[in-house]
C-alpha cells in the first residue's frame, strides 16, 4: 500500500511545484494533452518546431515524447529535444503512438528507448513490437494499467471504458507521467502515482457523463478537483510485487 | 422508405465490425473527427506524413480525403494514400473543404475526382467549382442533406442548426460517410445511411445543447448511443427518387 | 461610461454583419478559436499554407497572426498574409503568444510589429520583450485585461479563474478582438468591446462550470448566448482615461 500513499503526497506536490512539462506530440490532440497537464496543475508547452524546441525544453522540468504522426521535422524536434532534457539532466517519457502500424515508427522508437526514457508508455500491441532495456519503467495501459521495472510490479485496475472512446487519452496519460517526473526522482514511485491519479480521475469521470463527448470534459474537471486525499480513499490496485 | 430501414441495419454492422477508418484532414479538427468515428464504432487513424501514410492506409477499410490545409506534404501524402487505397479496392470518400476559397484547392480537387472516389461530400458553394463524373455519389450537405448518383436522390432533413457553428462537423459527417463505405458495397446506400444516423445524432443532440459549445459533446454522445431502431423512428427523409 | 454602451452595439454589429476572420496559429488550439469565432458571430478560415493564404485573406475582413509553434513555413506564411492585409487595407491583430521562451520569437514578433498592427495582445511576460510602437493598441491580459493607446487606458475585470486552466483562451481572446476589429474602424474601441464581450463570457461561463472541462463549452455556449443589452448589465471595467 505504500505506493497508494506515497502517490496522494506526489499530487499535491504536483499542485504545489507546478511543473513545466513539454510535449512533442501529434497534431491530432495537444489541446487535450495540454488541458490536461493544466487541470492537473502542471504548465505545459507544446511547439514542434525544431528551431524552437531546445529553448522550450531548456525551460521544462520534464518532456514527453510521444511519435503520432511522425515526419522530418518531428524527428530532427524529438532528437533536439532529448539532447537538451539528457544534457540538463531532465526525466523523459516515451510514447511510441501507433508504432505497431508503422515499421519506421518502431525502428525510431527502439532508438529512441536506446537512449534512456525514464519511462516508456504503450498498449500492448506496441509492447509487443519493442525491446524494453532494463532499467527503464514499463507502463502497459489498457483495462488494467500496469507499471513494471526490474522485476517489481504494480496494476491499477480503476479507469473507465470511455476513456477508450476518446482520443489522446492515452497520450495525456504519458503527459501525467511526465509530470509526476518532474517531482519526484524515482520513475516507478511517479509512474505508479501518474496512472492512481489518471485511473482514480477516469473513474470519477464516468460516472457523470452520458458517453464519450461528455466524459472528456468530465475527465479535466475530475483532474482538476482530484486532491492526494482522494487516492488512497479510491484506488484499486492490484498485483503488487517487490 | 427501404433507404430508412436498411441505414438501421448497417448501423449495427459498423458497430459490430468496426471498421478502421484512415482520415487525411486538416489540422484543424483531426481529434473531433477521430472521437466521432469511436463514437460511432469505427476505429480512426490520422496520420498525414507521406512516409507513413501508406502503411496505414493499407490497413484501412475505408479512406477519407479531406483538403483543408492543403500544402505540398500533404499533396504528396494524398497522392500516395489514393494510391494505396485504389490498389488494394479500398473505398474513399472526398471532401474538396473550402475549396471555393482557393483556386489551387479547387483544381486539386478536380483531379481527384478523376481517380474515383466513391463519394463526393461538399457545401453548395463547393459543387458550384467542381464537375462531377458519372457513377460518383454526390452528397451536398447543408439545411438538408442531399444524396445522389445515376439520377437518385435522397434527402435527409434531420440535423439541427447549430451544427453550423462548431468547426468540422462538415468533415466529420465525411468520416462517417467513410465509415459505412467500409461496410457497405453500394456508396450510394452507404452515404444514404451515413447521413441519416448523422443527421438523427445532430437533432437529438440538438435537443440536449445550450449552444455551439455543449452542442458539440452532445453530438459526441448521440453518435455513441444512437442505435440501428432509432433511425426509422427518428428520420425525416424526403425527395426520395429512383 | 460611454466605451461600454458602445460596445454593446458593436457586439449586435458583428451578429448582424458576420465578419470573416482569417487566423494564422498553431496546431494546438485551432478548432477551440474557430469554434469561438463561430459562437461570437464570425466566420472563421484557418490554413496556414503558404500557397492558399493570400487567396482566404484576400476573402477576409480581418487577420489575426499568432505566433504559437513557429516554423519556416508559418513564418513565409505570415509575411504573405500580412502584405496581403495591408494592401487592402484590412486590419490585423499581433498575439507573440510565448516569446517569452523563445529569443528567435521576440524578435519576429518585434519585426512584425513595425509592420503596422492594429492591436497587439499579448500576456505581462511577453509585453515585457517587446517595445509597441506608437499608435499600436495594447491589449495586456491577465487578471485584469487592459487595453492602452497613446495614454487613454480601459480596464475590464470581469472574466473568471478557470480561463487560466483552458490551453487557446488568450488565443481565443486575439481572434475575438480580430473580430470586432472587422467592423469597427477604431481599433481602441474594438479591442474594448473585444475584451467586454470576452471577460463577460468568461464571468457568464463560470458561473455554470464544474472545472477547466466543463467550464470550455460554457465559454462557447455563453459567446454565443451573449446579446449587446447584456454588456452594460454586466460590465466591470475600471480606470477608464482619456
Amino acid at each position: 500500500m505504500s505506493a497508494i500513499r506515497y502517490a496522494a503526497g506526489l499530487l499535491d506536490e504536483v499542485r504545489r511545484r507546478r511543473p513545466r512539462v513539454h510535449c512533442l506530440m501529434n497534431g491530432v490532440v495537444p489541446k487535450f494533452v495540454a488541458d490536461g497537464l493544466s487541470a492537473l496543475g502542471a504548465i505545459p508547452s507544446m511547439t514542434s518546431s525544431p528551431e524552437e524546441v531546445g529553448n522550450f525544453v531548456a525551460k521544462a522540468d520534464s518532456l514527453l515524447v510521444n511519435l503520432g504522426t511522425l515526419d522530418a521535422q518531428r524527428r530532427e524536434a524529438i532528437g533536439i529535444a532529448v539532447n537538451v532534457a539528457t544534457e540538463r539532466g531532465r526525466p523523459w517519457a516515451l510514447d511510441p503512438a501507433h508504432c505497431d502500424y508503422s515499421p519506421p515508427r518502431a525502428a525510431f522508437a527502439q532508438e529512441l528507448l536506446a537512449r534512456g526514457p525514464a519511462v516508456l508508455r504503450a498498449n500492448a500491441a506496441e509492447f509487443d513490437l519493442l525491446s524494453v532495456p532494463a532499467g527503464v519503467v514499463a507502463v502497459r495501459t489498457g483495462k488494467a494499467d500496469c507499471i513494471a521495472q526490474n522485476g517489481a510490479s504494480f496494476s491499477v485496475i480503476n479507469g473507465h471504458p470511455l476513456t477508450a472512446l476518446v482520443t489522446g487519452t492515452g497520450c495525456l496519460s504519458g503527459a501525467v507521467i511526465a509530470a509526476f517526473l518532474a517531482i519526484e526522482a524515482d520513475p516507478y514511485l511517479a509512474a505508479c502515482a501518474a496512472m492512481l491519479a489518471f485511473g482514480v480521475a477516469a473513474e470519477m469521470a464516468g460516472k457523470v457523463a452520458a458517453g464519450p463527448g461528455s466524459f472528456e470534459p468530465a475527465l479535466l474537471d475530475a483532474l482538476a478537483n482530484l486532491e492526494g486525499a482522494h487516492i488512497p480513499t479510491f484506488a484499486k490496485a492490484d498485483h503488487e510485487q517487490g
